[in-house]
């Protein structure tokens, strides 16, 4: 039986790059051979053991290659083509994904899955990996553009396309006020998102320097540091009585709060943290209810159009990802990128393996 | 000076019906002469000390009445016209409702304020009493069709309007799956709300069985007694795994918690309550900000189209708030009015105050 | 070889039904043994030459019927299940899929195909048949309640589909007014969808007696005769001025440009006709383009959770297509049935075919 | 009484440049001087004829001034401060506009009004004169910052904010593909709007050098000729089938037909232009009504939000219309201002009245 090297959890603060059994593409699936992909803060999670998977499972979820096998019913691609395949994996085939709603995707059944769309690393083999099978692959390959490089789109598949989506569930408008709460990288895709969508101020805040830096250089106009500046009351003097927009983009009570304090009366909160325990929502902090608010959530979108029309936007020079990416190991040097990842080390934001 | 009887708070557990002096119409104004009006729960809070307004005030914000005085600037209006006027005045004319988020008026100016578009017994006097000035009178006073009974118009108001707008910020879809939560007046206007937009099956969740049996006849589907029922696991069969949409419409912790808990992923939480105190939203509730859900808040629609637009659906027999009016009294009584409302004695849902 | 009935189009004014070969399940396929099926406009279309499709072809797209053969990749079906698969068959994994314009289906590629959803009886055999294969069955097969005839479910793989899609595409709200113009089967299930929406007042025109008056069952409050009534001015009386939304259920240049004279300022045409010719737009019926009026075009929508969706509103009781179902025939007489239908004799509203 | 300047239309091609009475604010009304105006195409179809206005009526829409009187129940303002005030005038008080289409204004009643918000130079008088009477003036004198000069926020008033509406009302995503058609002042403006709003893709169509080199500046990525081009096959070869959104902004049958011929299956046309005559739409251009595609048509948005909001676009740099504004004459030499304009010499795009 063929094998390949593969990261495998063995339980919290335990994965080992190891040999495991190659897979192999059934009807409507595929295999590609993993050419880029990176370690992401969901992984940190899952490794240190806040977020439960199977023993034994390969993570990783943010996978380029090069396709390997093409199960049956699968039409329209060739062994050898390049592909991005992004973090969540619709059927497009399920009662959600034919509701629009690709990421609680029910894969194939008219049952509802919440977080359903995401798969690769959570609750089948992922993509730290020389080898990944690709489940709906009809719905979820895309093609790369000959003059993309791998490092120009693997971050399109996850933190990208989440922080894009932060800003567009929160359906920004032309001459709206942005503030983006923590500029890890989903956050300055956030900020660039809002960017691209036509914000007129856009408001970066962190705690660390490196990042407020690199928000400025995402979009941000102005960037507030919470160590030294009260966020919410100068906030709502730079936008004349609150911001149209706030993006939460960490998931803890402090940054939730903020966000929705921060808000102007029928503002919006576009939320893409990872909640934990209790949030609480003090009533002074919304109006008593009666503010007109909304409160979104996205989770990463995926499939393949998702991919191609992201590919586009760096293509078109619109956006570039790769100063987030700013340290790459090889495959069997993985623990050493969750090392500097988890630790925040040397400036670190993304962390790529090349296999 | 002329005088006019009305409602006067003097601090918690005080109101009097005494005379005071008659309002007269400024550039923008009206008065109107109130032919009928009623007791909203948001006045119980005030009379109660929950909800602070100044002393002296006159309370009261339904009111139906015939034209008096009109102020410079005003056209199209007659003296001697009845009309309706929404609990919610929007001047049109400001920063918020030139955005379209009239309930939040900013009184012409381009500032920002929560619930700026309730005034009427709230920040400027108002309708329980013999005359009322209304303010922006050209954005505010709806013509009543000559076929249509003050009794029939009076709750289009507040509690219709405020009803109805939960279901539509819901944005509810031909086939959807509602479930609201309390049926007190509005809730049960709510429930009203998602029957005219075309829900497949709408749940009524209350613990009293008159508010059960008259949610029945507002359009529910099927009714849960909290009281006897394990509500989210039901809700959760009835729907296949969750509601499309669910609508709170009381403002306490259970069923807030319950209505997001309720939900299918990807579903809509759309709230009405009022809340106090902190709001928990327990990570397990929302699938940890990850399930693509939205919560969206309305206070009451006001203005003049949206009273017009009530009203048709009156007229064409599409909707009957009459059956909701289960009391009435007149100005001088008031107190009685309070007392059962207060009280929810004798199968009351609403008080109607005659002038 | 196995063969089968199938009603074959042979050229303008020929089809035969004949022997033809039974068609068996591919990777991502299923056949279905029909049940029940219809006779559609567009098959009248087609048997007179006016829509082109090849000679060779099995005709008709609106099928109920039992699985019979489940090709590879097919998951949570059984063989003998009772389904209704809708007109359009979106694969659900290709780039309009992928973004929500299902009825554009480019069938798994990031190509683009204008009305590729609809493959029945246009590019791949369809449904007047004993036995049809489907294509991309897990995302069109939809099982049908216990509780549902066959009868009761047919129309809404087409009719009701479309009807509701023109009510859903003009956006209705509570309280517009809308008029819908031609009461054939799709125009009298748009009356129907316009009222589930929640509109205020519907105005029905068509100019055959027995059609105004189903339009009244279906939801009309006014129905307006064209042969009697100048229809434009007569909706502006009663509108105040011009319908919220038009629908235009025939395709047609009186029937659209009457929709786009009715509208109001800032109203919508949703068009559902199909168009030949040169279609006119006459300046002053559109304000020169300074209107802010909007026109959206309406292709039946598909796949199995719209199915699942419809076929709720007749569970519920909400909806009841059977009305329009006026007549049945055997598979072996369909040419009796597109003779009545084609000559719009003996009130014919829709016809069945049982094979 | 006192007199000013006024450019006066007196009939096909006769302007003149005299002296007519000041006009003075009455309730909800303000009175401006003029610092800054600009000719539009519009005016230029006013003085050949071809829009029919009242002779006598002084003509122009786009003004910037400072307040000189203000009307009874004018609050927030005072004499002396600078403001811009929109092409379009919406009371924010009549059905029209608290259903949120301000620019079909009804002043203040219930009834509907086409184009009823253009009202300076069309209906009342305008902007090409040395004082201004501002109707609804609480809902539409935006204050203009004090860091922004007159030039820089004129061309807000009308075609900057028609531009962006084209863009807007596309409801244009990150990622689409826009295809501008003509680049005037308008197009121009939507070409950039197109660019704020994300899209990954922008063709500027025009037959003019100078207008295709500024649609470059303004945000093309290509731009087409359409005397050397075949647009329509070179846009579909350059989108990969059809454009998301394509942009009218001329009001002519061949750019119509064009931009409707360039979308991919269920893209949508947004139509800037006016239109004369018989608008064609050929039933192969929109698959014969069946490809889901919506044509949208937006004048211009105005009110003082929306001027608020622009202004804040260029405050921070998002957008500088300053390179449109290319040649400047004093109100008595308005008529040079008219020659240039009309006759599209010296590289012309808009002209400024300096009174």
């Amino acid at each position: 039986m063929e094998k390949m090297l593969a990261t495998v959890f063995h339980g919290e603060n335990n994965i080992q790059v190891e040999e495991v059994p190659r897979p192999h593409a059934g009807p409507g699936e595929a295999v590609i051979k993993i050419t880029l992909t990176t370690i992401c803060g969901t992984d940190l999670h899952i490794v240190r053991g806040e977020y439960p998977v199977k023993p034994g499972l390969i993570i990783g979820h943010e996978p380029v290659g090069v396709i390997e096998e093409l199960g049956a019913g699968i039409t329209g691609y060739k062994v050898g083509e390049r592909v991005l395949v992004g973090a969540i994996t619709p059927c497009g085939q399920c009662r959600a994904c034919l509701s629009g709603q690709h990421s609680q995707c029910g894969h194939g059944g008219e049952g509802l899955e919440a977080l359903g769309g995401w798969r690769f690393g959570n609750t089948i083999n992922g993509a730290q990996a020389e080898y990944l099978l690709v489940p709906s692959a009809q719905a979820n390959m895309a093609k790369i553009p000959d003059d993309l490089t791998d490092e120009q789109v693997v971050l399109l598949a996850d933190i990208a396309s989440t922080g894009f989506g932060g800003a567009e569930s929160g359906q920004i408008r032309i001459g709206d006020t942005v503030v983006v709460f923590a500029q890890g990288p989903i956050g300055l895709c956030a900020t660039a998102g809002a960017k691209l969508m036509g914000a007129s101020l856009i408001i970066g805040v962190d705690g660390d320097d490196n990042r407020l830096k690199m928000s400025r250089r995402m979009g941000a106009d102005v960037v507030l540091d919470f160590r030294y500046t009260d966020v919410v009351s100068e906030i709502k003097r730079l936008t004349g009585g609150g911001a149209d927009v706030t993006i939460e983009a960490l998931g803890t009570q402090p940054t939730f709060e903020n966000a929705l304090r921060s808000l102007r009366p029928g503002g919006t909160l576009s939320s893409l943290g990872v909640y934990s325990g209790k949030l609480q929502m003090p009533y002074d902090a919304f109006s008593a209810g009666l503010g007109d608010n909304k409160i979104v959530m996205t989770l990463c979108p995926g499939g393949k159009e998702r991919m191609r029309r992201m590919m586009s936007m760096v293509q078109s020079g619109r956006f570039d990802p790769t100063p987030l990416l700013t340290h790459t190991f090889s495959l069997q040097e993985i623990q050493k990128g969750y090392d500097i990842f988890g630790s925040r080390a040397d400036n670190v934001l993304k962390v790529a393996i090349k296999p």
